[in-house]
């Protein structure tokens, strides 16, 4: 579009959109995701409501791509030197993503079941994501760690998983020792056999 | 109230309940858990609107009850002979909840974001079945298949947490292949060394 001479039509979209997106996780900060609506986040950033209905049709979709932002990140996997300490940091963060405050990934998997964008965008994040990690169980293959043909994506879920399924489906808090219980249970059973399945993490070996 | 004479009040109200969460899997069933609403069941029921407002608030109530409904069973784990055996049944038989049709299990997860009945319900309902599950890691720890002191909740959450985010959070469909990929990996951890975190699935050993 520059080649036309024309000013790039990025520049009040971009605004427009950072000033919804800042002012959904105020607004969800604030006031929680029950209180959020699309005329409260409209009137904080000052857009009119039908543009925020128009764009992001409704606060499933403004949640999502409040997530699809936090993914435009330059997010690498941890690299400690060994399986096990990678999986336990990444632990780490997946939990404190899940607790955090203004509690985004929380507030969108709960969207996620009345809003199809919303439940686009957390496919989309996860799939990011763990492609990302496909690192990590690379790099164990190659220290003799885990066996080659490991699958990345059975081993990332198998750390990854419980921490979701306490905090998301249990609705339980999780302490650090059981956040990293899981993370090293992960890293034994890829050391001690195979860990198969279908391979949708990346490139099976 | 037997005592009065009077007739035990639960007839009337227990034939309302059977017709209302009947009604509420048929059109679950039939039409899916965006056109699901309490006016449809109240009608397919024979039911006065008010009265399953009144009883149950909201779909998320509705869906609740029948969860809670399907977990007043007989149910009992698998008792295969092994560790292994056992947590292959066990994923089974949550991947088979999670992709049934009705989708019970799978709209009372999606109605958990916005009913706090429905989230309830299904913490209940994962507490009740994973209590119940305690005695699989109890019997591998009596073999020899578990180190004493392993947690239940670790071993038993570890195999099935990976079921539920394949299909309740990354939205993918599962092949058998992985859902016993998982299981197997769990039972190797726990015959690798000490599973440990909170135990809350039951008594500590």
């Amino acid at each position: 579009m520059s080649a036309t001479g024309r000013p790039r039509p990025g520049g009040r979209t971009a605004r427009v959109r950072r000033a919804v997106l800042d002012a959904t996780l105020a607004e969800l900060g604030e006031h929680g995701i029950d209180a959020l609506t699309v005329d409260a986040v409209a009137a904080r950033a000052g857009v009119h409501r039908a543009t925020v209905h128009r764009r992001w049709t409704d606060v499933g979709g403004l949640l999502a791509d409040a997530l699809a932002d936090a993914g435009e990140d330059g997010w690498i996997p941890p690299d400690t030197g060994t399986l096990a300490g990678d999986l336990a940091e990444l632990n780490r963060q997946v939990h404190a993503a899940l607790v955090a405050q203004p509690p985004v990934t929380a507030a969108v998997i709960a969207a996620a079941g009345r809003s199809p964008q919303a439940a686009a965008a957390l496919r989309a994040f996860w799939d990011d994501r763990y492609a990302r990690c496909a690192v990590v169980v690379d790099r164990a293959v190659e220290r003799g760690e885990a066996a080659p043909g490991t699958d990345r994506q059975t081993v990332l879920v198998a750390a990854t998983a419980p921490v979701f399924h306490h905090v998301v489906l249990l609705g339980r808090p999780l302490d650090v020792e059981q956040v990293l219980a899981y993370a090293a249970l992960a890293a034994r059973a890829a050391a001690t056999g195979p860990c198969t399945g279908r391979d949708t993490a990346g490139d099976r070996q």
